[in-house]
């Protein structure tokens, strides 16, 4: 299973009145083309239709776990993708390494897509006195992820904000529950003080002088406490393995009992090496029934609003589609975005998402390209995130009966 | 939002053999037919595939009141929809004038689609000493309301008959509850003393002198209360209003917290003006954000198997349409049906009906006419009432994101 996060899209402004094409529509992407001729198409929902995902629900209820039963926050799955321990009470939260200027006005939300030094920041940052145990962690690029621990706490906070141009406001409790109170007021000591000890920090500096954005805040949200995950071989059958460059992915595939691939030249952002993955998500399927690979440069970069990159970024994600369809003999692809994401307005929409079964046992339908318009057409019709599991067990013949 | 009630058809039995036609397919709607062109189409199932509904199920799911939870009958939200002051207990009907012979047997379930002289009847028909409290009122054309408020009634009794041909039997309590009981035996006497009222009264002498039926008995139906709908504005942030000609719609507007805008020219019938219902709905986009305009002249004409006036209607309301396509600008048209009418039949059928979106920021599919057929590839696929909402919010950019 290849999920492409984001890569489906609205017709772009600057096509509107011309074309009215999509990036998908604009690349040239001849291998996902020739997977869609031959494959069973279709259209995705990942929550139902006109429920606007993000990509953790989407996923979920991708990988067959209900996110309106098992959802607890970004968070929590984020710290499961990192190496960090983690108890049943923590709280976890997801957070981006950003830069903010002296009135706290949010001037980029990934830090200029850092890359580097993030680790000295991380240890000048757990030094940081908060009066309750935390633990500071590094994910992938500007994302890491922030646990708190203590008797007294709740996941019910506010988010920090992660839009550009707007200031940084205190994070304030989301009920009157003495640890939401509590909860909330740690959070903020510890974005005042992340300012106060990377502003000045070294890493920073040289970044400042090689004008670079500088990683001087620390944007915490997506509070909540550890989901549970039925085991996904218990569930399915399937030993399962994850290859992604995001902690959610891998903290999905961990807490459901998968296999992380670990691919150092993932970077969750595009200059990710999507081909060191493809090999990576083939190597895997010698020992697992199932290989769940994520691509999540597509989505970056549309939220980014950078249609030109986005293109780009299918483009070479479609090389390595290409290269992976020559290298599997017995094995059932399945491609697909786990939502839209329009590069217009930078954010997730409830469009529908293309979905393809490729070398299965199906029968054809008559799409010819893999675009969101061709999709309208496809034989698997119209499918929820939920639906996307079982069709796969019938197609490999291990979904089981209802009634004889 | 345009729904033009009970606009989808069957193929007509008149065409059956040759072109296998439907009004739709039949009607010169040039406008129609560009919007489908230009826009996102699909089929609708109000309640879900093969539920057959009524217009005020099916308003009711696709303005997102599951009416599974909220629905207590038609007559309360024909009452609500009138001007009556109305409190919690009281049993609401909806109740046409029509007309019997001597035998009661049913000759015109709208007698005769009266449109005058109604108000004097009403007048007379409140003079009935009922032994309970109660008020009669006027809706539009044939239609009127009747509240019952007694400490020991109950909605649990049966409808009067609107067979025309049948014999209006007496209406049975539905459960041995002695207020449904006692119910039933109020409205029998209404309707037996409303036919003794009528039968000589002025406005009906006159009628038959003018050759017209005579509105010499009240057929109530529906019982129920008053049901609680959760306000639009809360639910979805967007201030809605409603034209319509009829009651049940308006019914619903009010109880949902919506803004009523009364049209004098609309009748709830096929001699509505329905240009100047467009204009009222151009004129409440000024101040609304969500126009709700309802056309009933389609649905009224295939119950009465009128073929040739379905054909007539259906052009009548195109031309409208073109007004308002040619005077919006940022706004996202909804067109649908509620439900299918089939017009061979008389009645309602549980086949999907067209909705298209047009105006929007969507992806186009290979719709190019307004129809019940061309919409089976429309991009939207099939979708049910409670799916429209959610798609419009989405379309607007007004949809919350579950999960990030």
């Amino acid at each position: 299973m290849i999920i492409i996060d984001g890569m489906a899209d609205r017709e772009l402004k600057a096509y509107k009145d011309k074309s009215k094409k999509t990036p998908l529509e604009i690349a040239n992407i001849p291998n996902l083309d020739q997977m869609a001729k031959e494959g069973l198409c279709g259209l995705l929902d990942s929550l139902g239709i006109g429920k606007r995902a993000g990509s953790d629900t989407a996923i979920l209820s991708i990988l067959g776990y209900d996110p309106y039963d098992v959802y607890t926050g970004r968070g929590p799955l984020e710290v499961a993708g990192t190496k960090i321990k983690f108890k049943e009470d923590d709280i976890c939260l997801r957070c981006n390494y950003a830069t903010v200027n002296d009135d706290f006005v949010l001037l980029d939300r990934t830090a200029g897509h850092i890359s580097e030094g993030t680790e000295y920041l991380e240890k000048t940052l757990n030094e940081i006195d908060l009066g309750v145990e935390f633990k500071l962690k590094n994910s992938a690029g500007y994302r890491c992820v922030l646990l708190l621990r203590d008797d007294d706490l709740s996941p019910s906070v506010e988010d920090a904000t992660t839009e550009e141009g707007k200031k940084i406001e205190e994070i304030k409790p989301l009920d009157d529950d003495r640890g939401s109170i509590k909860t909330a007021k740690v959070l903020n000591e510890f974005i005042k003080k992340s300012y106060e000890i990377l502003k000045d920090h070294p890493v920073n500096s040289k970044r400042k002088e090689e004008g670079k954005m500088p990683a001087n805040i620390i944007l915490p949200r997506g509070a909540g406490v550890i989901p549970r995950l039925e085991n996904f071989y218990e569930k399915y059958g399937l030993r399962g393995a994850v290859v992604s460059g995001i902690g959610l992915v891998k903290g999905m595939g961990h807490l459901a009992g998968m296999d992380i691939i670990d691919v150092p030249e993932a970077t969750g952002h595009i200059d990710s090496d999507f081909m060191a993955k493809g090999k990576a998500a083939l190597d895997a399927l010698k020992t697992h029934d199932f290989v769940l690979l994520h691509i999540e440069g597509t989505d970056e970069v549309s939220h980014d609003k950078n249609v030109k990159e986005k293109i780009m970024v299918l483009e070479r994600v479609d090389e390595m589609i290409g290269y992976i369809s020559r290298h599997v003999e017995d094995t059932l692809v399945t491609i697909l975005a786990d939502h839209t994401t329009s590069t217009d307005l930078g954010d997730h929409t409830a469009d529908p998402a293309p979905i393809v079964l490729w070398n299965g046992d199906f029968i054809t339908d008559k799409v010819r390209e893999f675009t969101e318009r061709e999709m309208y057409r496809g034989g698997l019709h119209r499918i929820r995130g939920m639906d996307v599991i079982p069709v796969i067990l019938d197609q490999i013949n291990k979904s089981k009966k209802f009634g004889s």
